[in-house]
């Protein structure tokens, strides 16, 4: 592979020339520019990204940690974050955290080592004090869908709590007072913050809350599934269901359909997330929206401007659901 | 920022010695280690990626060139290509093409030009010299979803045509004549196969070709509504369509329940993707499956071996969709 030795002998000037050229420095003549270009050409010559970042000791890259890049809703949350990436002549490098600390952990320090100077991080796993050590050393790192105090201008969170409490209320509006719960097994804020809104919302209804309405699944359709078919089997006479998220909630329909109880007209349900699924359930589903592309838009905005040592805007950190009414809830 | 001389200083060895120590060369002393580590500890200094990647003029990085990170179908394709690049350690950088000439072409130099040894490009816009021109430069690179017949041993495709002859086959099978075609607005080789497949298998079968029973749209769920409105409007008395893919068919069922169409009862439907809607359609839809998480794999670990210089083990690399039977193609 040619080298810029080879360039610079082919084209009769000094390297230094040629640095100047290739990072296009205002000092570079228009004949070295021409001579130079020309070698390059002829001998295949390709600066080398890494070379320039060394000398920079910054890469042009957005480090970006998600959960699983196969989950449309983080393919939702890199197409805005690589939107703002090239509005900023960026490339995105992207690391899989699985929700688990130690691959949340190798994935931001392998995208710290690259030298990624902007870091959009959707950590599970990790403790708070983990992630806030990781922000003291990236002046450009911002975290997303999770609130911590200490660090609370570097992160872009959803009101899951909120969410939740919309959702119920909205079945609590249309006559329902038996209302199911479907949550998740996982361990991690969204699900006691999602789980905490509904019980909220039925509490500030005068609606006795009553732990056999909850039921748990693993956050996708088998766990909706499972705790449909345990909340059905203790024969509670609920005429509609809140669930942790849409993959949940169509989960709970299968089962629903299985057993010739039609939605909403028996029991209706709402998902959570408006994920690529919803409108495609039959019912199309009543959901509320997380809006990622918008809070991963702004944590990419705001990540760059921290990276570049600039003052942030005052964005809005703190995201709220909305309700999308669709097919799935009927009043009692 | 602390740099290799202030832990070299620290530590009181040498630079050199602290290059030895953080590539973990053999000859870097028990003593050594164990002081440039403390040192690098001390100072928070990280070995800098960039740097070792220049001296190796290779990184650990494969690159991936997708249509659109935000389609989940591309989701499993980057997935599996993970998978394998962890396998040997080594991390994946992301580029979207959009399946334009311009967008892949930045985004295949971008990797280029980042020193990815490995490269995995899916590319709908480029001309077929072009990537071969590409593929000249970067032995380690691998065309995903296209055939090229010069660098055949590069390419891991699909066989469109005989996916789509498959689905439409499947409805001769079950009884059906009158069979209508959705197909795609995008001028690439997945539509004209797919279009041939189904024009092939009509003609295989003694039933005559007729262009009013195809009809075009975007390749996406108003796309299929669009075409299944043109359809419906020349009263065809059609009993079954084959469609472009899974969103197409969703438009086209949306539409059909719409009219008060009943399907599968009045009309079949069949798909092609088996991606994550098909199966929360209503009925569940029939489809032909896209094995890309083992085409992905596949195309990945290739990759790996060529940038080695290894020969590769032959592969199969024309893959054949098969057929996913549920609830959207009945008798007639």
């Amino acid at each position: 592979m040619a080298t810029i030795k080879d360039v610079a002998k082919l084209s009769g000037v000094s390297v230094a020339t040629v640095s100047r050229v290739i990072n296009k420095s205002p000092k570079a003549s228009k004949a070295s520019i021409e001579s130079v270009t020309k070698a390059m050409r002829e001998l295949g010559y390709r600066p080398n990204a890494n070379a320039r970042a060394l000398v920079s000791q910054s890469t042009n890259t957005v480090g970006v940690v998600v959960g699983d890049v196969s989950d449309p809703f983080f393919g939702v949350m890199l197409k805005a974050v690589d939107k703002v990436a090239r509005q900023h002549n960026k490339h995105m490098l992207i690391g899989n955290g699985f929700h688990e600390a130690k691959t949340e952990r190798e994935a931001i320090e392998l995208l710290i080592n690259s030298r990624c100077e902007s870091l959009i991080i959707h950590s599970k796993g990790l403790s708070n004090q983990e992630l806030i050590d990781f922000a003291d050393e990236v002046p450009g790192m911002v975290v997303i869908n999770r609130y911590i105090p200490q660090i609370a201008n570097r992160c872009i969170a959803l009101d899951n709590h909120k969410g939740s409490y919309l959702a119920t209320e909205y079945l609590i509006k249309h006559g329902h007072t038996r209302i199911g719960y479907i949550s998740s097994t996982y361990d991690i804020e969204d699900t006691q913050q999602r789980r905490a809104g509904y019980i909220d919302a039925l509490v500030a209804n005068g609606i006795e809350v009553d732990e056999n309405f909850i039921e748990y699944g693993t956050p996708d359709e088998e766990g909706g599934e499972k705790a449909m078919t345990n909340l059905l089997s203790k024969n509670l006479d609920m005429t509609a269901i809140a669930t942790y998220n849409d993959y949940m909630a169509a989960g709970c329909l299968s089962i629903m359909d299985e057993n010739g109880i039609a939605s909403p007209q028996d029991v209706s349900v709402i998902g959570f997330d408006d994920g690529i699924i919803a409108k495609y359930l039959s019912p199309k589903l009543t959901t509320v929206r997380y809006p990622i592309n918008i809070m991963a838009e702004q944590a990419a905005q705001l990540s760059v401007q921290l990276a570049k040592g600039e003052k942030s805007n005052e964005y809005p950190r703190m995201f709220v659901p909305t309700l999308v009414r669709r097919r799935s809830v009927l009043a009692k």
